[in-house]
């Protein structure tokens, strides 16, 4: 080749940059090296997308001297933009080719495949925005006398000339849309097109507003986040109560009442839907757009949540051998599902893993991706069920352990939800016995109140619960077989027909005027559903083989409140170095987002699945053994280096006799 | 090959024979054969549908000696048929295998791919039942508590087993059922499958019910006829008023509603849809089958009218320049159409030629097949507008004519549809110009009425209107230009005010008591009309560049019932052998029926739409004069040779002077 015909570019902020030949286009000579530039149109210069800015002068330091005149004249669809914003700074890198030398300066706003970042716990993470839904903009050949085809025929052929794409298909609301959308848009309309094959609408002109939910369906909790699919951002975010709570605070509750009622199928699944639609609109709303403009929608949620929102009966989930309707990700319209979305849109149900482990965890791992690692992880997220992922690359496994609803404030005396007036932590005076606490919605520990605060203490709420039990066995008042202590000298320990209960805040200081307390049996029900949630984490090191885990990732609610290394000295979870467990939030609805603006990230989930192995902990006898060892405070055999500082003795020795 | 390992089977009545190596299975030897049998559960002896009998004895004639006793033992599946029919006589011969010489009897019932006729009026046509959804039976791995896929991947994989089907998708319908039939069926099911791709639904055990709707739309009436899609026959018919006549009697005046009112297309949409849906019913009803069970639709109609079913709007299609929103096949849900199909239904819309020549025009061709034949063919659809298609194997075009409502008896003084009280035959006497009519509900002609019959003439319709200005011509009553004879001497033409009054039916004769008559403006009107479709196929002639038509098909009503040789007196069609003159019924409801039997015809109205020229005659000056020549009677400058023996005289010398 010829180096007199060889120009140089530079591309700014980058700094990318290279020598191509005279009479490159631009966006060519961007592509080649490394910088993707927006484009609706496909190059054909109509949607403005692509506009950059050549600098003027000499630039010594990169060697180049660059002119606005190095490029190719403004070209009729350049000069027709310059009219249009009264600006002819920008060029067009679809229509401007490359004459000279130039130093080109890309706006962020020009650059394709834009990325966002997803903010975790531990880290944080690049999300490219490169959507299963975008809008193309396209011209066509008006219709003439002597043209046959129908005007689908005609966008047809346009959009495989100037877009490369062929076997489309038009869904019914587009082609009711079609003959209006090409006459208002003179010719020229931008098609919302899915997959590079559905085209789900066609507007008049360029019209870009294109926006998607990611929706979290939780057993208690909807939330739904309205994403733009061009920019990736997350414009407006609404939560509303699941109102399935009504019928049926968990699962099992829920699939009884499918089972009961021969209208229990339809109005479970009517009244989520009616509540997806609610958030929609007030999603909408906030973040002033039209429904109408909503053209994806990705779900996450529980097995159950997954098969009511889909209007499939979850009966089976309810009975051996917990048989799902279908495990892989479901692809449907949301006009079938009666959403108030754009008509056309889509609706992605993302893979379960199994019975009781759902598409909630196949988000979770998206987000936090421990299949992509050498390191050993451990994710858990806790609810009435918890589902525990163990592994890294090269293997993965997961189960449901069956915890009941104890950590959620469930089968505890004076148990409750995490709410204001409810107990969340919990400290024992290692000598004395005596305790104190904070309650959500106060800011001081118990201790420092002077006079008693605006909210007074209600009840016990899970991560309270744990800190109490953690800590009372610390503080000896709790014996590691779980029972209190007939040695301890706490003034708070009271006896009643031979059984230990303690008393965590006294009638005077509590809202109700009755003392809120921790009973035998509480201590009891939060050994089974810790020994559970263990039993299930050391089955499946077992069945992997490994002793240890390098990092422990608790999702939800759940692990966004508790104290960590309480959690550990109950023997919630296995030892791990304490730096190395993590709260992650809301993993499985950033796992939402993510499959809702990264159409790849949705194969992904296939890949996820085939690599997870599922282990049922319900038919397998190692399970009972496991959970039977891990009843004891922290646990009957297994040792806790991590915690040998904060431990009272080997626990070996810490066992009482008799 | 060792002959010793060769067996002698022969399949009755088919006759048809061979050598089959020892182990080969019956139904395999069959196929082999040319004899392809029947299975739903693809040969896993489930099914039953390819029972066979084997002949017992020495059959000389075939030289071949017999016996049940020449398969293999009864396979378990087969003994389990004997118990459940209480009768050992049939073998399965997908379970059979050759061990010796075999004389099989193949009933009907076992065949595959049924042949039904279609009679039309100059051929019978043998249709290949090969529809697009078809029932597979299926047995599926129980789910068990190690299994951890969900039913539906249970089900894929026997799908692929059993059926080497792979990459199919289920509806959500069907998803919604999968559970509940997989265990009400004890693990077989039957799958309803559409396009070998989509699963429309899953029923418990052997269910092997299909059915489909062809439907007719004509801007008059709406026929439907359901067809059990197994065995091909039509096993209900059912008609209607199109309920849109309310909103306009034809195309034009529905186009002006859905522009003048806002509601104008959901109203005309939804009651066509409405009256769909009660034809479904009751075609359902008289069958006894469930319209749950209907799983396919196949539709034709005027482009207004498939557009008007979709809920497209058909405004374009009323404007130059007459752009379709879609000229392909349409392929939708039943679902989003409202259709009260089985919830996952399919639709198929045949595709369109152009403008005013729509999927009626298509369907008819399919049936009729003139683009598979080397005669030119000249195919007429009389309506308000007049579909025209000429042509061959080697081309052929098409184009729609602006005939207006005349020959449906509109415009016309006495004019009226064809219904009892019209008259519907003319004969005037050469030497008197005496008129004799028929009228539709009365045998005898009007000469021979002794008493006044029940039903006396209330108007005139399409073919009487045609006979009787074909006659009136050939009595001289009327001049090759259309005007009354001045000369005529027949006591029934009067004149008003220097205009020709022709009395057809005398006050005492008709059911209002006033004289049905035929007018100057009649006549003229009738011109026009005539002028138009004439001219159309002239045009179309003139464009093949051929001078004459070896066959003339006439489809739809109008072609049923009028006289053709009286209507190429009238100069309606160009001259052609009255022997290959037909009317060809309702070749578009009987083209919709072979769509929605056999899928590959579907495939062939693409090949038709890519093989038919379609020519836009309103812009077309060629047109224009052609319909000037063609007002006269029969024309001013073709001549007819096939009616040389009954026209009165050369053309021109019959003209009369001044």
């Amino acid at each position: 080749m010829n180096d007199e015909h060889q120009h140089h570019v530079i591309l700014m902020p980058s700094g990318l940059r290279g020598h191509v030949p005279a009479g490159t286009p631009l966006m060519e000579a961007a592509r080649g090296l490394g910088v993707e530039l927006e484009t609706i149109c496909n190059g054909q210069g109509t949607c403005h997308k692509c506009r950059v800015h050549i600098e003027s002068g000499d630039f010594p330091k990169h060697g180049i001297t660059s002119s606005p005149a190095h490029l190719s004249p403004p070209s009729e669809r350049e000069q027709q933009m310059f009219r249009q914003m009264d600006d002819d700074s920008y060029r067009l890198a679809c229509q401007a080719t490359v004459e000279g030398d130039v130093l080109v300066f890309v706006p962020e706003n020009s650059l394709a495949r834009k990325q966002i970042i997803r903010k975790s716990a531990n880290t944080r993470r690049r999300i490219t925005v490169q959507p299963s839904v975008r809008p193309l903009l396209t011209t066509v050949e008006p219709a003439t006398l002597d043209s046959h085809p129908g005007d689908w025929e005609r966008l047809e052929a346009a959009l495989a000339e100037q877009h490369h794409l062929t076997g489309l298909r038009l869904e019914l609301p587009a082609l009711r849309q079609l003959q209006a959308a090409l006459r208002a848009g003179k010719w020229q309309v931008t098609v919302i097109l899915r997959d590079n094959r559905d085209i789900l609408a066609v507007r008049p002109g360029l019209a870009e507003a294109v926006y998607g939910l990611a929706v979290d369906i939780g057993t208690t909790t909807v939330v739904a986040h309205l994403c733009d699919l061009c920019s990736g951002e997350v414009v407006a975010t609404e939560a509303a109560m699941n109102p399935q709570v009504t019928y049926g605070e968990d699962v099992m509750s829920r699939i009884s009442y499918v089972m009961m009622r021969e209208d229990g199928l339809d109005t479970l699944h009517g009244t989520i839907i009616n509540t997806l639609n609610t958030l929609a609109e007030n999603a909408a709303q906030s973040a002033g757009i039209q429904t109408d403009e909503i053209y994806d929608m990705v779900v996450v949620g529980n097995t159950t949540m997954s098969h009511l929102f889909l209007g499939v009966s979850p009966l089976e989930i309810g009975r051996a051998p917990f048989a799902l309707a279908e495990r892989d990700a479901v692809d449907v319209c949301a006009r079938d599902l009666k959403l108030a979305l754009n008509p056309a849109a889509a609706v992605h149900v993302l893979p379960a893993l199994g019975g009781y482990v759902g598409a909630d965890t196949v988000a979770a791992l998206l987000a936090e991706t421990p299949y992509d690692k050498e390191v050993v992880s451990l994710v858990v997220d806790v609810g009435t069920n918890a589902e525990i992922v163990l592994g890294n690359r090269h293997w993965m496994l997961a189960a449901s352990s069956p915890t009941g609803p104890a950590f959620e404030g469930a089968q505890i005396t004076h148990g409750m939800r995490a709410a204001p007036g409810a107990i969340e932590q919990v400290r024992v005076d290692r000598q004395t016995g005596e305790p104190r606490f904070r309650v959500i919605g106060v800011e001081s520990w118990s201790d420092a109140w002077e006079t008693p605060p605006e909210v007074l203490p209600v009840g016990i709420c899970g991560s309270g619960i744990i800190d109490a039990i953690a800590e009372l066995y610390l503080a000896g008042v709790l014996l590691p077989d779980g029972h209190f202590n007939p040695d301890s000298t706490s003034s708070q320990l009271q006896w009643r027909n031979g059984r230990g209960v303690y008393v965590l805040a006294e009638a005077e200081q509590t809202a109700t005027g009755q003392p809120i307390v921790i009973t035998q049996k509480d201590v009891r029900n939060i050994q089974l559903a810790k020994g559970a949630l263990y039993a299930g984490a050391k089955l499946l090191m077992l069945r992997a083989g490994v002793d240890h885990v390098d990092r422990i990732m608790l999702a939800g609610a759940f692990g966004s409140h508790i104290d960590t290394e309480r959690a550990m000295i109950l023997g919630l979870i296995p030892d791990c170095d304490l730096k190395r467990v993590y709260a992650v939030g809301n993993a499985a609805g950033d796992g939402a987002r993510i499959a809702l603006l990264n159409e790849e990230k949705r194969q992904e989930t296939k890949r996820i699945v085939a690599h997870v192995r599922h282990i049922e902990l319900s038919a397998d006898m190692a399970f009972q053994e496991a959970f039977v060892d891990a009843l004891a405070l922290p646990h009957a055999t297994d040792t806790f280096p991590h915690l040998a500082h904060i431990l009272p003795a080997p626990l070996e020795e810490a066992k009482p006799e008799g």
